[in-house]
């Protein structure tokens, strides 16, 4: 049996833990040499396949391919480019063309469901070409949104730095006897997983409300409760979703150069209309970019089930399957177990799997099956390798395959 | 000699520190219980010694008062109340009631410039009524303005989680090809040491821009300069005080529902007006409360000075000394050590020290001597007690002193 290159690509969002997946699976990829020629990275998502721009992996220093495991950020690159419905489309045809260039016969995509759809139309394509090509998809999305596993790469890292850093609010914004109304956004347009994590803060320093995409928002209501606890408690922490639905008090918008009202975020425009009705002080704090790809609050499990996944992934390859996902199927809640399992791509690709209602409690808590569900995931701390003070951070040459 | 009550006052700002200044006190304090009769809280900071709300510390828990050690924010709560200038005001007569009452011997402020006043008037008040009340001051603060020593406890903390938070957004910014200017603002209304701190980040993952309130801000050079460094990367990051002084365009701003113009913070305006006048993608970042009291990213020379200037102030007042301030001497810079001085407290009240113009080099970089500075201070990573996978932190029974 010929020898044939690998691809690997990273795709969507950051994670704490892209990279730790890439890890795993390089470090797999290395034991094959007898059937992997080489290993290479697509800049920028399926972008570098269609543009030819692969970068040899082999060629980065041993140390740097280690320190992906705690790099956060997605180190080859990411892309929101989706591919097209029609397979006659021209960029197929590069696709094909670089696949036949470097004799490929590997790719690993990693990311969250537009990337399971590139994952699947890859494994199509391959097929309806009479290209041998195994396509391993690898999960990864921090809104753990994905179907058919337990939960997504990413999210428990996340979970954990958004439900330590929001306790840390809650400490911060109470010290003051006359305080404010805190309101804090948190990402997931559609799925609440990560907002909800917030419940697993025990004791006095939990925010007082917790609002999830899953339920209609009544801003009535929101209005009313933040503005009685403020009134109650000398202050009030709510926490949002980024994607509740609402409608915007137009008065309390901006209007830009050309006399369009722009909107900001939902947690600042929510803290404009409680100034605008109450007149009470307001602190808008979106938890943004770092609560996806934070190095210093990765999860244990997180990380560990990165490494396996990547590995896996790999394995199925060498075991000539393609067209699959690898999922995590959970064991035991306590102890927390899992295994690896693999399912069937078209099973995930642009299906959204959001917080059940079970979960649900009321506006200030979760059920109980949630906090069963997620306090395993935030389990563990890793050993972060500093350098001079800050995290240190893989930093590749990318050399570019010719 | 008779025993006295010690009260400790914590105020301002909270920081990731400010227990462990506690915490070091209290350890310290339990030595002395030939001089000390009772170790008490103020709450809210000074307020609690004028309403005569005191707790009792020595009937906490040995481990919570461990856990202070880790636990950010302001564990006896904190108060913005700034003591009045004239003597004679009521609210003296009823600090002077209270130290009777509970026969005060020793108070300890733990704060930034201005609890330093509220430390110089406490002393000057209790020497004009002949109260034999010894004063100590614990200088505090993330935004490391406090004259008369090298820096202030928490900026150390602030500085890593401000480096290492920037660091990961940089590194998460630029996974796209086609990407956004960002503006990232960081903590510091007069002073920008904190903004100053993500001159530390080496390599690749540096933001593009540094501003510091230091220098007059030309804010059509910076629109200038992040579209132009857009247009040649395809992303621009810009780290922004939030005390940079500029003309905010109207046209972006947001009306109330009085009409009134309202603005919302530096990074979000200048988001707005880079929108308007160029069309370019945006995201406005604010460091918010996490920067300034956030228990993961630890430094352990703050760690250590916070716990040995908050035993000192103890030592001193065992002394008999009053009317100082513990500051911080560095000795030397590699290896870093540092000695304790005590100051005239005098010389501190309401003075700020900005980053002098010797440390700035241009908008990009600082000069080689604020490294020098700087990067001793974020060194070293403390332990971390976990609980299911969240920061533990101290929580005190707070028994109220009858």
């Amino acid at each position: 049996m010929s020898k044939k290159a690998m691809v690997y690509i990273q795709s969507g969002g950051p994670t704490s833990v892209i990279n730790t997946s890439l890890y795993g699976a390089i470090r797999e990829a290395q034991k094959h040499n007898d059937k992997i020629s080489h290993i290479y990275g697509s800049l920028h998502g399926i972008e570098g396949l269609v543009d030819d721009n692969l970068i040899d992996l082999d060629q980065e220093d041993f140390e740097e391919i280690e320190l992906l495991k705690q790099t956060p950020g997605a180190a080859l690159g990411s892309t929101r480019y989706k591919l097209p419905k029609d397979y006659h489309n021209p960029v197929y045809n590069k696709i094909i063309a670089n696949i036949r260039k470097h004799d490929i016969g590997y790719v690993f995509v990693n990311g969250g469901n537009d990337s399971m759809d590139t994952c699947y139309k890859l494994s199509v394509l391959c097929q309806r070409m009479g290209l041998d090509v195994k396509v391993i998809g690898i999960p990864k999305t921090v809104d753990n949104d994905l179907a058919e596993t337990d939960h997504s790469l990413g999210f428990p890292s996340a979970a954990k730095y958004v439900a330590n850093t929001v306790k840390e609010i809650c400490i911060d914004a109470r010290v003051y006897r006359k305080g404010k109304v805190f309101i804090i956004e948190v990402m997931g347009r559609n799925a609440g997983w990560l907002t909800a994590a917030v419940d697993l803060i025990d004791g006095p320093n939990r925010p007082d409300f917790i609002y999830l995409p899953e339920h209609t928002f009544d801003v009535e209501k929101f209005l009313d409760e933040v503005s009685v606890k403020f009134h109650e408690k000398g202050n009030a922490i709510a926490v949002i979703s980024e994607g509740i639905i609402f409608e915007r008090d137009i008065s309390t918008a901006r209007v830009d150069s050309f006399g369009h009202i722009q909107l900001g975020g939902a947690a600042l425009d929510l803290a404009r209309m409680i100034e605008a009705r109450f007149d009470l002080p307001t602190r808008a704090i979106e938890l943004s970019l770092p609560q996806r790809a934070y190095g210093a609050l990765v999860s244990k499990v997180d990380q560990d089930e990165a490494i396996a996944v990547g590995k896996m992934a790999v394995e199925l390859a060498m075991e000539g399957k393609t067209a699959l996902m690898v999922a995590i199927k959970r064991v035991s809640d306590d102890p927390y177990k899992s295994e690896l399992v693999p399912v069937d791509i078209s099973k995930i690709a642009n299906v959204e799997r959001i917080v059940p209602e079970s979960m649900i409690k009321d506006n200030t808590q979760m059920d109980d099956s949630f906090r069963k569900y997620c306090l395993p995931l935030i389990q563990g701390e890793i050993n972060v390798i500093y350098e001079n003070g800050i995290i240190k951070s893989a930093n590749l040459k990318k050399i570019k395959v010719q």
